[in-house]
Order: C-alpha cells, then sequence, then structure tokens
C-alpha cells in the first residue's frame, strides 16, 4: 500500500477501507507518513467526507493507537456520558452522584477546560484535597467500593487522535463533522464504557452554532457507538446562555451541590436530571418515565448528595454536607456588574462571557496557563429576563483586582439589552436513539 | 496575513487574493510556511479550482521567484513554443530553424526528457560536439548573430514551480488543470518570450489522455498567456501515435533534418509547419496562408536547412549538410521487429512505446540515469496501416543486448492488430485563438 493512492482515491471522492485507514493512521503515528501527506488526505475527507463505516472504521482505529481501559472487572453496565462542550457546564458533577445512587456504576475519565468552556476536572480540584490523578487500580477499585469515580485521563488514551488534532488544527481542517465525531469517540471507546449518552451543546457557547450542525454531530456519534457495539443516544440541549447561573470552578461546584439537594437552578436541574435519566434508561433499569421518578427520589432522599460526598471523601477531600470549608478559599477580589439600562437582557454571546471567565483567572487561554480555582461569575439575570437600571446583573470573582476591570467591560460588551422581551429557544432541543424516536 | 485563514478561505470555495497567493509562495520558498500547511493548500485547491485570474497570479508570483531571461538586447518580436510533451515528439528541432530563417528571432530554452516523453535538450546532444550550456551571453549573443539558439535552461528559474511540483508529486495534487498550468506557464514566462505558440498534446502518449482534458488545458495556459500581456494561441494535436517514424535522440534528429529539406514523415511536416506558420503569424509577418507559403518556401529553398546547421556549427557541432558523422555513432545492437499476423494495426500504447524506448536506452527512468544517444526506435508501420504477416514493422536500436530483447517483447506488447481498419484521429485536433475562431 501506499500513502499516495490512499490520498489520490479519497481526493476522487472514493471510500477508503479499514485497511487504508489504519494503514494511514499508524504509519502516521509512527512517523513513517509525513505532516504534509497526512494533511493532503485530511483536507481531501474534509471536502470529499466520509460516510458513516469509515468514520466508524477511524474512531475504532484512532481507540486502538493507546492504552484502552478494562473496565470488565466492574460488575454491570457501564454508561458514560460525554458533553461536546459549554460555559457553564458542570451537568457531570451532579448526574455522577444520581446514576450511582441508582446503582449504575459510574467510572468517568474527564478532561480539563481550554478557551471559553470549562472541564470536569479543573472543576473538582477546586475542592480542597480531591484528586483527580488516579492509578488504573485506584479508579477501578473507588468504582467497585462506592460505584463512582470521577479522574483524569492516565496512560496514553487515543495518541492517534492527539497527533490528527494538533495537525487539523493547523491546516483548517477541524471542522468537519465526521473528524470531530470520531475524534470524540475514539476517545470514549478507549475509556472502556458499554453505552453512551451525548450531550451536544447548540449556541452561542457551544461550539456548534446551529441545531442543524449538531444534529449532524449528534447522529455522526451515535452511528459510531451503534456500529462498534455500544448503543448511544444523544440529547441536543441549549448553550444559548451559560447552564446555570455560576461559571467558575469552585462557584460551579456549589451549584452543582444546591441540585444534588433540589436547590439549584431550574435549567441546571431539568438538563443533568434528563442526561442523568437516560443513563439508567441506557443501562437498562426501565422506562424513561420510570428513570425520571427515580432520579426525583434520589435527590429527595439525600442518595445522591451523600454519593458525592463519599466520592469527595475517598478522592481525598474533606467535604462535609453542610460545610463549605472544603472549597478553595473565596476570590481576593468581587465586583457587582449592574444593569446599565431599563429592559430586557436580550442575547448574550455565551462564547465571549466563557472569554470573561478566562480574564477573571477561571479557565485556561493556553495549555500551560493557571487555574484561580475561585474566579468566575455568579449571573443572576439571563436572557429573556427583565431588568431595571442599577440592578444587579452579576458578581465576577477575581485574585486579580486589574483582571476583574478588563472583565467587567467584556462582561457588558457579551450582553444585549432591548426594551422588548425576546423569547429564547427550549432547553432541550433533540434527542437521538436509532431505535425510537421521542419528541422534547 | 496567516497561513491558516488562506487555506481556509480556499477550502470554503473562496478566491484568493494576489497577495495571498504570494504570501503562501513567498513564505512557502523562504521555508516559513511547512509543507504539511502548503499541501493542505495545494488539495483544497485541486478540489475547491482556481479561476483563471488566480491562476494567472499564481504563475506570474512562481515566474518572480527566480531568474528572469531578459530578451530585450534582442531585435524583434521573440515568440516562443511549448509543447506539453510526447513521443518521437521533435518538432522544436524543425521549426526553430524555419522560423529564425523566416526573420523571427528564436531564443529557445529547453528541457531534457524524464519518463515516456524525450527532451529536446538530449535529442541535440546526440550531435558530436553541440554545447547546450550556454551562457546568458552566449545565447543572447547567437541569437542576435544567426537569429536562433537552442539552450538548455541556465540559472534558477521558477524556483518555486520546482518546489511546490516537488510536494504535488508526493500529495496526489499533480493533475489538476489550473496547476499544470500554472506550472509551465511560469517557466515560459521567466524565459522572456513576448508571444507564446502552444502544442497542447492528447492521446495515448500524451499525459492529457482525452481531448475534453488537452482542451480545457489549453483553454487555461491561453489565458495566462493574454492575462499576463503575451499574445498566447495552442494548437491541440494528436499523439495517439509518435509523431514521425523516429523515436530516440540521434534517429529523431535525422528525421528532423529531413524534414528540413522537406523528405520527412508527412505527419512531422505537417504539425512542424503549421506551428511555424503560426510562429511567424504571431510575429506578425502575415495572414495564416501567406506564413504557411513562407515556411514551404524556406523549405524549398534551403534556407531553413541551412539555418540548422549554422545553429550546429555555432554551438559547437560539426554538421556540413548531406554528411552524417556529424551523429553519435551507430547503436551497437539492432533488432529486426516483424508482423505477427496478416491485418491492421488497429492502435498503439504510445506512452508504452515510449518506454520501450526507455528500456532501450533512449530515455530517463530516474533524473540521474545516463541517456543512448544511439538508441531507438524506428516505426515503419504505424496504426491504420495494412501488415502482412513477417512484414518488417520496426527496427530497435540499443547498446544492449539484453535490453534489446526486452524491448522487443514490450514493444510488441503495445501494439495491437485487428482484421479491420480502425479509422485514425486527425493530427491537428483544435485550435485556440481568443481572438477569432478557426476550424482545422
Amino acid at each position: 500500500m501506499r500513502m499516495y493512492d490512499v490520498i489520490e482515491r479519497k481526493r476522487d471522492g472514493k471510500d477508503l477501507s479499514y485497511e487504508e485507514l489504519e494503514y494511514f493512521i499508524t504509519g502516521y503515528c509512527k512517523g513513517e507518513i509525513p505532516d504534509y501527506q497526512a494533511s493532503a488526505l485530511l483536507m481531501a475527507i474534509y471536502l470529499r467526507g466520509m460516510n458513516q463505516r469509515e468514520t466508524a472504521d477511524l474512531t475504532v482505529i484512532m481507540a486502538n493507537s493507546g492504552d484502552r481501559i478494562d473496565l470488565s472487572d466492574i460488575e454491570g453496565i457501564k454508561v458514560d456520558k460525554h458533553s461536546t462542550g459549554g460555559v457553564g457546564d458542570k451537568t457531570t458533577l451532579v448526574l455522577a452522584p444520581i446514576v450511582a445512587a441508582c446503582g449504575v456504576p459510574v467510572a468517568k475519565i474527564s478532561g480539563r477546560g481550554l478557551g471559553h468552556t470549562g472541564g470536569t476536572i479543573d472543576k473538582l480540584e477546586s475542592i480542597k484535597g480531591f484528586r483527580t490523578s488516579l492509578t488504573k487500580d485506584e479508579f477501578i477499585d473507588n468504582v467497585r467500593s462506592i460505584g463512582l469515580s470521577v479522574a483524569g485521563q492516565t496512560g496514553n488514551m487515543a495518541p492517534a487522535d492527539k497527533k490528527l488534532y494538533a495537525l487539523r488544527d493547523v491546516t483548517a481542517t477541524v471542522s468537519n463533522i465526521s473528524l470531530i465525531a470520531s475524534s470524540i469517540m475514539s476517545k470514549k471507546i478507549a475509556s472502556g464504557t458499554d453505552r453512551i449518552v451525548l450531550d451536544v451543546k447548540t449556541g452561542s457557547g457551544a461550539f456548534m452554532k446551529t441545531f442543524e450542525d449538531a444534529a449532524a454531530l449528534a447522529g455522526e456519534m451515535v452511528s459510531i457507538g451503534e456500529k462498534t457495539g455500544r448503543k448511544t443516544v444523544a440529547l441536543i440541549t441549549n448553550m444559548d446562555m451559560p447552564l446555570g447561573n455560576a461559571v467558575g470552578n469552585a462557584l460551579e461546584v456549589k451549584e452543582a451541590v444546591s441540585a444534588l439537594i433540589g436547590k439549584g437552578p431550574a435549567d441546571l436541574e431539568k438538563v443533568s436530571f434528563e442526561l442523568a435519566a437516560r443513563m439508567i434508561e441506557l443501562a437498562g433499569l426501565g422506562s424513561i418515565e420510570y428513570c425520571r421518578e427515580l432520579v426525583r427520589k434520589k435527590i429527595q432522599d439525600g442518595s445522591a448528595i451523600e454519593k458525592f460526598s463519599q466520592m469527595v471523601r475517598r478522592q481525598g477531600g474533606l467535604h462535609n454536607i453542610g460545610d463549605e470549608s472544603w472549597l478553595a478559599d473565596d476570590a481576593a477580589f468581587v465586583t457587582e456588574v449592574l444593569s446599565p439600562a431599563d429592559g430586557y437582557i436580550s442575547s448574550l454571546r455565551t462564547d465571549a462571557l466563557g472569554k470573561v471567565s478566562v480574564i477573571l483567572g477561571a479557565g485556561r487561554e493556553t495549555k500551560e496557563s493557571n487555574i484561580d480555582h475561585a474566579a468566575g461569575i455568579m449571573l443572576y439575570k439571563k436572557p429573556g429576563m427583565k431588568v431595571s437600571k442599577k440592578e444587579l446583573i452579576a458578581r465576577l470573582y477575581s485574585s486579580s483586582n486589574d483582571r476583574i476591570h478588563e472583565a467587567e467591560a467584556a462582561f457588558l460588551d457579551s450582553i444585549s439589552f432591548d426594551t422588548a422581551m425576546h423569547p429564547q429557544k427550549p432547553l432541550i432541543l433533540g434527542y437521538i436513539d436509532i431505535h425510537k424516536t421521542e419528541i422534547y
């Protein structure tokens, strides 16, 4: 086989076989195929597309390129959740304890944030003493003991995806649905899960700005999951505004805890509880109606928050329900943002708001940046809501006084006001299950 | 400007500006833009295409990337001819002396052969003592003195094209009409000519196998020439069989000399004389009818062959008309190929025949190969002609006895026989001049 012929075939719109894709990926990882041939093929894939079989094959080949986590020592059906990323998206912190409290084991590998979206691992690290770097044995042992562990990536998972992504990033070949889907799903498959619930975000704070693009990505990922023998469903959810009111690591953990006792923001609870219900439905616990009811019960009887506390303690944190000293210290500087006018908040450029949180220190501009765990935004008014002049819209938190002023200007810049109310889209926009169709 | 944005724009089907193309080419030549970004852009260009303005811009930028020959010291309008390459294509040897004999200066930079097509410089080097490596001054001095010089490329002409071509060659991005056209025309523009006659070959021995592809390439090159202020016309000519009967360097020079005295093969004379007539028409000598008549006159009165002799002597060769000792020594081995059957030659895979000449030693497999100037093929029967069993079809010449036997098998393999006669296409298939239309 020659790389030239593989490029030529895709250039001419032909389908690539498993063997051709494997030849490309393994050769590229070994350094036998040069960057310039890989990037020519990536552009041909970008413009000619891949069918679902090719996309699934590429995914499996990338998953096989490194370590794969073996969860077979954990009894029961393991269900994972993946979000495509948004601002204020702390659903993992809420749903993982709920699902574990329902008796479905949660062995979750999570990532760090980069750019305008946050990462679960960064959030958890705002808990004093909490360890996210676990050995494989510790991780599996935690799940076997308390049914729940959330840890950062260990070992060398899907290195082919990492290498390919770095090349795509500099050759304008990132934004292709098949390539995005196989990149995400290769890591899910390597993480050893049996079934997958996807939360594909759409809107001003998401990578997929339109519903159509989000639905296409969701469909592609569901297809990959099913083609590789993992039952997979997807929710398409609204990211036209942050989920909940908190953006920033410690602030989001606090908000997640409030949702775990049924006192969180309605939007956060709705999305988190629905994702949790879909996960336990996928694990075979019963109808979706039954699963939704079970989720509510685990909140009401305190077993969800208790499961969260168990996880925190087991991974080195000091959490006791009702005691807030377990979180990172408060930010040194706080400023209140007041409404400049009477009227309604008509829209929020959510990605810009995510960047405000980065300015405050809550996120990373580059992979090497440090996180200020106490930094962030508490949003008291969201799009669609009425505001009076000088009314409190938000509080900004930072350990830097300079940054807080820069952030305040950027914050106001991300919000639009109007005299009339603008209707907002629903929270859950779609559901994809190749075995059935449901309307939200 | 960022290369990423340039790639993205072409990926999305947008036109690139002169500044964007120049940024790409100069950055790539300086090594500031890496191969992997260049190849991603090339694939995007391949699949999205370039319009004629972009193609002309790319051509000029590549022509400007190295040395440009200045022919302004030579009086008169300089007309160049370029052939896209074929088997047995010795038209330059015939038309250059004719055009010079008509008083139109010919300052021709020619190339060497590679693969199944030969090169004018290799052919001329089968003349004992003939120097093809001239200094710029010698070259221009020759044209000023006798109106004619043919030399190999000196200096660093269109290095951007050379570097880009090497990358296209390994990334399956060669066979794009715009890229092929700009590659050829960048060298023509750098060679300093005022006007250009193109001979675009089509058929089994040409790079463009179909008339449609040849016409598209011809149209693209004419557009580039005109857009850059050089009147340019194109003939589309048949390469379903070799031009003339000789394939191989010394054999082709002999055949060209016979055409210069009006005793050459009819097909070679027809194409060479028509190209010559178009060149002097382009130089402004008169109507095409007048120019054709002038060409015939220069053959008949001996001034064409005399001009050829002048050039040979001036560049170090020993040619005197009627004396054949000036050519490379005869080949050590000759074999006669006889027809295996009664019937007609129905077709010839001309590219395969070109490869037979390479086996015999007449061409290069790699850039480093040496040429056997006496090696080659004399073809006595061509497609459409009747043959009897055991009748002489061809003679093969080589300095290697082993090679001659390998070549004989490959030769027979390249020819098809049939009991019925197959009509052959005309020699001149089309003519492109954006200022007028003529039918052949």
